[in-house]
């Protein structure tokens, strides 16, 4: 059997990265960094512009009412861009976390001196319609409520619509994490409300790390002039120059920009958002089927399982080492990632990238042929692990 | 007669880009992002550990006080950081501007609630010792100077030895912006005192745009902690969890750092700061001595001239138009830049990435064909433009 054509192998030697970021991307993307690009010149800008375009266009029916601001730096770089120009220096966020990228949100909100409540579910609980309706109730400061649409730390794909209707129902407003969903999962504005959502280059659309976007409403964009606590993270300034100029305000990560484009284009061949989430989905069946079937159990019940990345309990046996483990499965070509949960251990195997069920089928080898080099023979979690699973409903 | 060896053309129909970066890096640079890196990699790490520890060599006798935190984004955001990390909340800076990046260092500090005063010289003339020491002098609650190394936007190459040592005669500290000089100009902690000081991967290093990094006093980083307005910026944070982990904060843009070593490995090759500066030296004499054949005046003296960037004035001819200008050059494979003088036009030509003195004398050839297709047999500025570089001392 082969891959699908739409999926490139890396070089000879180059392991496969089942991160959730930077990942495997084709070699097209990356050959399309083999030129200098001046950053003031037409080229350049249309180059910026056709990113910007395409980007919204995922949006769906009613895009013409976003624009899309793309902004230098990390991921990271890009949520406190949007935290720090859309919740203005007056307003009062409610951030919903249940891991590690929604505390990250808390701890931007709380550098940046803005007022904030949290709503802590631990290590991967998802927030529910339901309490988000009470905490809004009680607290009519709130102005804002940042909710992740896939916790990256565990994996879960929390409840983004239930979350949304509660927002606008109580007359708030909402800003996404989208970091690790955007471009494989839907946020269609015709589906989902929401004010802005943030992404970066390096997830879903498969580009190379370097920067990051913010796509929102129009009229929040205009009603963010002077909320930044930052001249470089001004979304506000970065989107009026942009859109004066043709122009980045500061020297953009030009091959980074020609790499997304390309993975961007890739991304429309492979069927847009419904193509690459069908693949991506697949990859985890396959995974999750495969892993399960040595043992391994998942931290989430299927419904929680997002297609980006899953976490699984380590194995009980005391033969099991994830340092050995991680080195193992790396010299048989796969990177993969810790565990983020502070309970049990556990790692995390990602789905996004340059990989199919094919591949999926060869990281299931592989660790089965990585738990017998330890003299591990069944990888199933201890009981601990089985009751904090219990936590969560199906 | 053949280019250097350390030289290497752009590809066919690329143009080289006579601008302070973006630049026209090596082709080997570029080929180093042909691979995809995990960032939690031990590889990766290593890769981290070795640029920061060629970075931070440069700096010569001295260097081990010193630490080098690499930051993601644009130089801005680099500066940004080195302002809002060692600037306390209570201190006071001077701005000594002339030009554009002087300028974007006060509005950085606007933007950042830091107090600060500015001093203005306007488009380029220099800011002096004995002025700067009459400034601190009468305003003791100034705490830290704030200098541009290089100020790209005249290519004026400002006095910091000078400034320096009047900043340390007061007892205050000085934070160097040496975005477009480091790495081609000599910054050594045994000649120029300074605490912290900024530059970016696309400057005199020769990689491509993505990142930025500041070298600072170790006492400077460790007093840092708690003063960041913003939690990407952090260079305390950064600095920290890099010492204690081996991994960036947030997700690295891993194929421009592997460019960026490569292009660090091809610096030293070259003779290191000594070897880069001189090549661009010789770039810039070539390129002034044939531009002033043909009537072009630069804006400033030869004793202030960087070997970075070159301002000219524009001819007085009627006939000349930039915006034709920039085109006949760019078809002839040269990307020139728009000054950014407010009292006369100008334009501005780079010295700095894979050029050497063969390239700079088709540069002036085509200069040349390009004034005749338009018509100008003369490149003499008006009058004015002569008035104006009257002000600065030889
Ligand atoms: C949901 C989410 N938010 C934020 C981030 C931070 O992005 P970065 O690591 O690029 O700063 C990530 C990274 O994986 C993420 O998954
Ligand atoms: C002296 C100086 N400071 C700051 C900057 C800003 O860097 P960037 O455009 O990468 O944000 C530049 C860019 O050319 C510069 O030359």
């Amino acid at each position: 059997m082969t891959a699908a054509p739409t999926i490139q192998a890396p070089r000879l030697g180059e392991p496969y990265l089942l991160t959730p970021g930077p990942l495997t991307t084709s070699f097209p993307v990356k050959q399309a960094m083999l030129r200098d690009w001046g950053s003031w010149d037409d080229d350049f800008r249309a180059m910026t512009q056709e990113m910007r375009d395409r980007l919204l266009a995922m949006l769906g029916a009613g895009a013409d009412a976003f624009d899309c601001v793309p902004m230098q730096g990390s991921g990271s770089f890009s949520v406190e861009a949007m935290l720090g120009s859309f919740v203005p220096r007056d307003g009062k966020a409610l951030v919903l976390a249940n891991g590690a990228y929604g505390q990250r949100s808390a701890q931007t909100l709380a550098y940046l001196g803005r007022d904030y409540v949290l709503m802590d579910k631990g290590d991967y609980l998802p927030p529910r319609g339901d309490e988000v309706a009470r905490i809004l109730a009680d607290d009519p400061a709130i102005t804002h409520v940042v909710a992740i649409h896939c916790e990256t730390s565990s994996g879960i794909l929390n409840p983004v619509e239930e979350i949304s209707e509660v927002v606008y129902g109580a007359g708030r407003k909402l800003l996404v994490d989208s970091m690790s969903a955007f471009g494989a999962i839907d946020l269609k504005v015709a589906d989902v409300r929401y004010e802005a959502m943030v992404s970066s280059a390096n997830k879903c659309i498969e580009g190379v790390p370097g920067f990051g976007f913010i796509i929102a409403r129009k009229t929040e964009l205009e009603a963010a002039k002077g909320n930044s606590h930052s001249l470089s993270l001004d979304v506000h300034a970065q989107w009026a120059h942009m859109n004066k100029t043709g122009q980045w305000r500061f020297t953009p990560p030009t091959h980074v920009v020609a790499a997304f484009l390309e993975a961007l284009r890739a991304h429309e061949v492979e069927g847009g958002v419904a193509g690459r989430g069908a693949r991506y989905r697949r990859n985890r069946d396959v995974m999750v089927d495969g892993m399960r079937a040595l043992g391994f159990e998942t931290l989430l019940k299927d419904r929680w399982l997002s297609p980006i990345i899953v976490t699984f309990f380590c194995p009980a046996d005391p033969n099991f080492d994830f340092a050995r483990f991680y080195e193992l499965m790396k010299a048989k070509g796969f990177i993969i990632y810790p565990g983020k949960l502070t309970v049990v251990d556990s790692f995390r195997i990602g789905c996004i990238g340059q990989m199919d069920e094919h591949i999926m089928r060869q990281v299931v080898t592989a660790a089965k042929e990585s738990l017998a080099a330890m003299g591990v023979s069944d990888a199933t979690p201890p009981a601990l692990a089985l009751q904090e699973r219990a936590k969560l409903a199906a």
